[in-house]
């Protein structure tokens, strides 16, 4: 991704490559392609390969005038490492959550079937132990190479992972069994092909659940932010306070608010 | 990635596409650069830019004659989760380890300074709570967008995350800070722009530690293969035996030995 900036107003330009498309692959190999030896040893060797500009296509969007706000969306930020204890979740992390009024009310559209109601894969309604499992808005359902679910508790209050007791590990196990259940039987995937996770930090404050094709190397499961839900169940049958007490480790962006408030904690 | 087969002889081609260098892209945004609109809607639009070949290289590597443990390592693999507890552990990858002769030579050739020693970025030369940081050999250390660093412990017989108890905390604590402490030192890193974790399993059974720039989506970070180094010490300071005795999950291709060892015991 690339920003690029004119003259008198900016614009944002972004290049992306492409994967390859199977059906191109023959094209790519054949001869007119120029190849240019790099190194040889043994039955190994590496090339430069110049493909002919319609085989290397480059997805390009531009933003055009930008104002600050897209450039700052664009612009590479630093990311930092925060290391939140049990009490930093409660001194700095729960008021500013408190703080900012971040609207759910897409969340509780879709559990009162306001929306998205032709979408629902599998609901248990019950009001304390049930959940709504949807597909994620990132996945197409054209294909299971990247398939994205997300399971939606009905119960409300629970904010995050630090809110989590032994008092959910019924919904908690609801969702896990059902959820796979619900997926194998939907789209043909077996429980062990999939990556079922909790976000923490999430990117909102209703508890839910992501169920990723184990394949697929989906946005956000790197170790930093997603927490296996059978780790979840484990801990919590461990220890029921197990998620007020620890650390838990998350990544902020150099521009969020609540860096600068472990930084003025000095933290 | 592709494998393509030939006539009498297979041969392994793997293309892959590499990273925009900065230097180039006013060149790609030059006018001899053909543009095709594809939408336009207010401010955004979106094109396909065809670049000349020079601008989009393709990394080509082959491999010719293949055999076929070749092509079995590049052909696409499906990939199950596996949830260890402590007795299949004990039961079934023990065991299963044991009957494998993996040589890790080359770790003692570096841990004894007999290759690589010039590589060397930090060492605390303890026989029990000591290590050796060395870059990977995925980095090319030409720069810090993706650093790629292991720490690989003097004490030999820690197989893996299985094998850690409350007495390798002192070992466990000297690769956190040194190791931070070293890249800050060498490469101008700060730690908490540090990603530093195990692998479980890990592919050599001599315990080391990853260490890679947080803002590289690093191959093998993600949530069912890493395994943060300072949840692993909080986990050990809450409980000794808690690798012992906790089910653990990782991913195995359907290639793999263990895997049938896993299904043969009906798990």
């Amino acid at each position: 991704v690339n920003g690029a900036s004119g003259d008198a107003e900016d614009a944002v330009v972004i290049l992306e490559k492409t994967p390859f498309q199977e059906e191109s692959i023959p094209d790519l190999l054949k001869k007119h392609t120029k190849l240019q030896l790099q190194m040889s040893n043994d039955i190994y060797s590496t090339y430069h390969l110049y493909p002919p500009p319609q085989l290397s296509e480059i997805k390009t969007t531009v933003v055009y005038p930008a104002t600050e706000k897209h450039l700052q969306k664009y612009l590479r930020q630093e990311v930092y490492l925060i290391r939140e204890t049990g009490e930093d979740y409660k001194n700095i992390t729960l008021p500013f959550i408190q703080s900012q009024s971040f609207s759910i009310q897409w969340v509780y559209n879709i559990l009162e079937k306001k929306a998205e109601a032709d979408r629902i894969i599998h609901e248990n309604p019950d009001s304390s132990n049930g959940f709504i499992l949807i597909p994620d808005f990132k996945w197409n359902q054209k294909q299971i190479d990247d398939l994205y679910l997300i399971a939606i508790c009905h119960r409300r209050g629970i904010k995050s992972l630090r809110d989590l007791t032994s008092e959910h590990l019924p919904l908690l196990r609801n969702i896990l069994q059902e959820g796979k259940e619900a997926i194998l039987k939907r789209f043909g995937l077996v429980g062990s092909q999939l990556r079922i996770y909790l976000h923490y930090q999430p990117s909102y404050f209703h508890l839910h659940v992501h169920f990723t094709a184990l394949s697929y190397d989906a946005p956000g499961c790197s170790v930093e932010k997603a927490h296996l839900l059978s780790d979840v169940i484990d801990n919590l049958e461990l220890d029921s306070q197990y998620y007020q007490k620890r650390a838990l480790t998350f990544a902020l962006r150099a521009d969020e608010a609540l860096l600068k408030k472990f930084q003025e904690a000095g933290k």
